[in-house]
């Protein structure tokens, strides 16, 4: 049992140098300071999609956004350098696993056919569009979403779990920012207004506290004027041990 | 203004007969004592597929809860004869509104394209698969629910999300048949124990309080045999007029 546990460990540390397991734990990754372009797969290229880059069916209001905080993303010096700026755009794949090393034992835990939640429906537009963007010197993620027509709930509107759902992974990249692997331990989330299908919203989140395991982070889902406020939320994160996960905890 | 309010009104009155209409807004409905039995979409069939009949992707738990809960929605008298038992299924289709009559003012409104969040992968087994009973006198709600491969948050586990949005729509639903149509409010959801991709569970819903526009609702995601908790929730609902959403609330 120790044994394999140890091989088990030695297959995630391996994992951490691989850019669809750093999406997955959210850990920090490099800033691209890509202009806007089209990021479809190619049935040619072996790289995972970055589903955070721009595809045709980002309408002008999420291309807008995505300029906005992709242009901070990198900034010149008076001497004609670049370098870092203030934000940084997260990279986002639809696996966790599948790009990584040392999987032999981890296939048997996770099945081949497995995609994350956010990212399972491959036509542009239709489910989930976002792309998250952190800054670490004021301890704040936004993430910009576009709701398409497959997230409805109350007729015309976005399922109020969708809307959960977008907040978890905003919160939670977040949260593993500032403290490595994490797990959602609370969500408490307010809807005050809901959410037209189709619209582009601001989902803002900020560090509260974080208290030994438990990191709290705050959100609002907002219009992207920032002039009504669709959803707040409070969030509590726990650390963990990547055993914890594969053991069941 | 006013006018085109009354036809509005008009057009959602005769939605109210309509089976997909009531299964958004989760109005009570006849519970059909079917065994089990097969049910995918035909091509030359007008009729909406309801998705919480047995499909081949479900596992032997999930039948067999099916089953259980299924037998208890017609009962026999000492006479013989059939009348309706303690628990209802409740049908689930993947449109709020494209069975409707009178849905010419309200296509302006609702994209032809949209389909439920909960609904909308039409591979059988791939995402959510559920069913919900009612049980009147008790005042509960119950979800069977199967975790599919496109569900995954954590590796090799259900994202929260995806949690939130079962725990949603069973306590939703629960608090429309108690007080007609109505709006996720808030969610507190406290999370456990994660849930392995692939599994069932079962999501129990019980109604706490009603106070005027407001409906409290708890719920507890558990193993099928109730031994591992895996996700406890509160859940508050407003009554709303339909027209709050149609004009934005």
């Amino acid at each position: 049992m120790a044994r394999s546990l140890g091989r088990l460990f030695k297959g995630f540390q391996s994992l951490a140098s691989f850019p669809a397991m750093r999406a997955q734990l959210s850990h920090p990754s490099v800033c691209v300071s890509f202009k806007t372009m089209v990021a479809l797969p190619s049935p040619f290229s072996s790289k995972p999609r970055d589903f955070s880059l721009p595809n045709p069916s980002w309408g002008s209001e999420m291309l807008r956004l995505y300029e906005y905080y992709n242009s901070q993303c990198e900034v010149e010096t008076e001497g004609g350098e670049k370098q870092g700026g203030p934000w940084r755009r997260l990279p986002s794949y639809n696996r966790s696993l599948k790009y990584a090393t040392g999987g032999v034992y981890l296939s048997k835990i996770i099945q081949s056919k497995a995609r994350l939640f956010t990212r399972n429906i491959r036509d542009p537009g239709a489910a989930f569009e976002y792309v998250l963007f952190y800054n670490k010197d004021e301890q704040r993620c936004v993430g910009i979403f576009q709701a398409g027509h497959l997230l409805e709930g109350p007729p015309g509107h976005v399922h109020g779990g969708a809307i959960a759902t977008m907040i978890d992974t905003v919160t939670g990249s977040h949260a593993s920012l500032l403290s490595g692997p994490v797990m959602t331990a609370n969500l408490n989330i307010n809807y005050r207004s809901p959410i037209p299908l189709g619209s582009t919203v601001l989902t803002e989140s900020s560090m509260e506290t974080k208290d030994g395991r438990k990191t709290f982070i705050s959100c609002k889902v907002t219009s992207t004027d920032g002039s009504k406020l669709h959803t707040e939320a409070t969030a509590l994160f726990l650390s963990i041990n990547v055993s914890h996960l594969l053991l069941g905890g």
